[in-house]
C-alpha cells in the first residue's frame, strides 16, 4: 500500500513519536504500532493514554516484526539503541530515525544494520518546547519539512515509501546530503537555540536584575527566547556534542556579526544599523510566503477584534 | 474622574498610540482624543480608519488644549517633538511618554516641559513585530506592564492619575527608577531584539546556505528569531544609540557566556551543557506561572485536539 507499513515500531516515545502515532491514526493507516520506551513510567503512561497498539517492555519484541522501525531517542542514544535491535530486525524492513543530527546518526547507526535491511535516516523539521508521550499530537507535522538523507546504495524504492509515508503524516519531504543537513541545521536550529539559551542564562545570572523582574517584563521579546530555551536538555546537550563543527563554524559567524553590530552601536553608527534591521525583515516576509508561519502579531500578544 | 482625562493628545500614530485609541474606546473613557503624525499618507490612513476623533495636521492644534499628551514617537525623535509643542502646552497637563530607553528620552524632553506641565516618563512593555497605525488593537496592554519613570518632582497625584489610566488601558502599572529600567529593558528586550537580527542577518549572508532553505525549513527555531526580527528598524535604531551603555554591558556578559558555551561543544563537556540546559528551564516555568505567556506549544505549531 502506497505510504504505509503493515507494522510499525517506535522507539522512544517522546514527543516526536507520539505525533507520530495520532498522525497515523489520524491518516486511517492500516499499520499495527509497536512502541518502546527505556523508562518503566514513560510505558505507564503511553499504554494509560493509548499511545501505540502494543506498548512492549522489551525492545526486541517492539521491533521483531516491523516492516518500518523509527529510532526517535536523543542523538546521542542512538548507537546504542541500534546495537540492541540489530540481531531482531525482519530481512527487509527499514531502519529510520528522527535525530535532529545526522552525519554522526549514519556513523553511529549504520555499522549496526543487517544486510539485507535499509537504513534511511530521516529528520521531521517539527517540534515544540514540550517533550515525553504526551505532549505528541496529530498534527505537528503539517505542512512540515520532513528530510530525509538516504546513505550510499539506499534502495531509492524504499526512499519513496519512506517519503510517501511521511507525506501521509502530514509532511513536505526533500532529500538531502548529511553534511548539508548539519550545516542548514546549524543555521536555522541549533545555533538559534544555543543562542536563545545563553541568552536567558544571562538574565538569570545577573545581579543587579532579578529574576522577578526578568520573568514580570518578558513580553517585550526576551519571552520568545525563554520558550525555545525550555526544549529538552538531553536532546539538545546531544545535538551540540554531535554536530560540532556546523555550530561552531555558525557560532563564528555569529559572533562577528554580533562584532560588528555591536561596534556600530559604540560609534554611534546609526545608518549600519538600520540598513542592517531592513534587511533582515525580507527573509521574515519570506517565511510568512512559504506558509511556514503566520502573520498573526504573535510577539507580545495574540491580536484580537477590536 | 479616576484614571481618565478629558482631553488625550497622541502624537505619533504607530502601533502603540493606535492600540491606546482602541483601549481607551473598549474602556468607554468620556475623553476628546486628538491625534498627529508627521506623514500625512499616516494622517490620512487614521482619518480613513476613524483613528483618533480628531486627526491633526498641526501638531500644535493637537496637543493645544489636552490634559494628557502621549509622544508615541522613536526614541530619537522625542526631543525635537518635545521642543515642537512645548509652548503649545495646557497649564496643568501632563507629557507622558512610550518610548523603549528612559535616560535619553528624560534628557531630551524634560528641558521643553514648561513650568506647570508635568512630565512623566512611561513605558508600555506590549509590542508586536508590526507597525503603523493600522496595527493597533484594544487588547495590547491587557496583563502586561506598564513602567512608569517619575523624574525629580513629579507629582505623586499626577503618576497615581497616569497610572490609573494605565490599568484602565489593561496594564499593570509599576514605578521604576531610569537606569534601572534602561538595564531591565536591556536584558528583557534589548540584547534579545539585536541577537534575533544578528542571527537572522548570518544566516542571510552565507552562501553554502540558500535563503530558500532557511525560508523553508525554519520551523525548527530560527523563526521565532524572524518575527523578533522584523520588528520596526527605526525604533530600534534608535533603542541601541540611545541605550548604548546597559546595550554593550548585557551583550559583553551575552559574549562572555556564549563562549563558556561554546567552549563546552569544543571540548566535549556535555555535562556542562545539560547542566545549563536544565537551569534556563526554570525562568520559563516564571515566565508561564506570571501568566506572561500560555503553555501552548508555540515553537512550531500551535497545539490542537488529536
Amino acid at each position: 500500500m502506497n505510504g504505509t507499513y503493515d507494522r510499525v515500531a517506535l522507539i522512544g516515545l517522546g514527543l516526536i513519536a507520539s505525533s507520530m502515532f495520532w498522525a497515523m491514526r489520524r491518516a486511517d493507516m492500516d499499520t499495527h504500532v509497536t512502541g518502546y520506551a527505556r523508562s518503566a513510567e514513560t510505558r505507564d503512561t503511553a499504554r494509560r493514554i493509548g499511545l501505540c497498539d502494543t506498548v512492549c517492555d522489551d525492545i526486541a519484541d517492539a521491533v521483531r516484526d516491523a516492516d518500518l522501525v523509527v529510532l526517535a531517542v536523543p542523538v546521542g542514544a542512538m548507537g546504542a539503541v541500534a546495537r540492541a535491535i540489530s540481531p531482531h530486525l525482519k530481512p527487509g524492513a527499514t531502519v529510520t530515525d528522527v535525530g535532529s543530527v545526522k552525519r554522526h546518526v549514519i556513523d553511529e547507526v549504520a555499522p549496526h544494520i543487517p544486510d539485507g535491511v535499509h537504513f534511511i535516516p530521516g529528520h521531521p523539521l517539527a517540534g515544540t518546547e514540550h517533550s515525553g508521550p504526551e505532549s505528541g499530537f496529530a498534527t505537528l507535522f503539517d505542512n512540515r519539512w520532513c528530510l530525509l538523507v538516504p546513505v550510499e546504495g539506499s534502495d531509492p524504492a524504499e526512499v519513496e515509501r519512506l517519503a510517501r509515508y511521511w507525506q501521509a503524516l502530514g509532511s513536505n519531504v526533500d532529500v538531502m546530503d548529511a553534511d548539508h543537513h548539519d550545516l542548514v541545521l546549524a543555521v536555522t536550529s541549533h545555533c538559534p537555540h544555543l543562542i536563545a539559551y545563553t541568552m536567558v542564562g544571562v538574565a538569570d545570572d545577573l545581579r543587579r536584575v532579578t529574576d522577578s523582574e526578568v520573568i514580570k517584563y518578558s513580553a517585550a521579546g526576551f519571552r520568545d527566547f525563554t520558550r525555545i530555551a525550555a526544549s529538552d536538555p538531553t536532546m539538545w546537550r546531544d545535538v551540540f556534542l554531535t554536530n560540532k563543527d556546523a555550530t561552531l563554524e555558525i557560532l563564528g559567524r555569529f559572533t562577528e556579526e554580533l562584532f560588528a553590530l555591536q561596534r556600530a552601536i559604540r560609534t554611534g553608527d546609526g545608518e549600519q544599523l538600520h540598513a542592517y534591521f531592513t534587511h533582515t525583515r525580507g527573509i521574515r516576509r519570506g517565511i510568512l510566503e512559504a506558509g511556514q508561519d503566520t502573520n498573526a502579531p504573535d510577539f507580545g500578544r495574540v491580536k484580537v477584534e477590536r
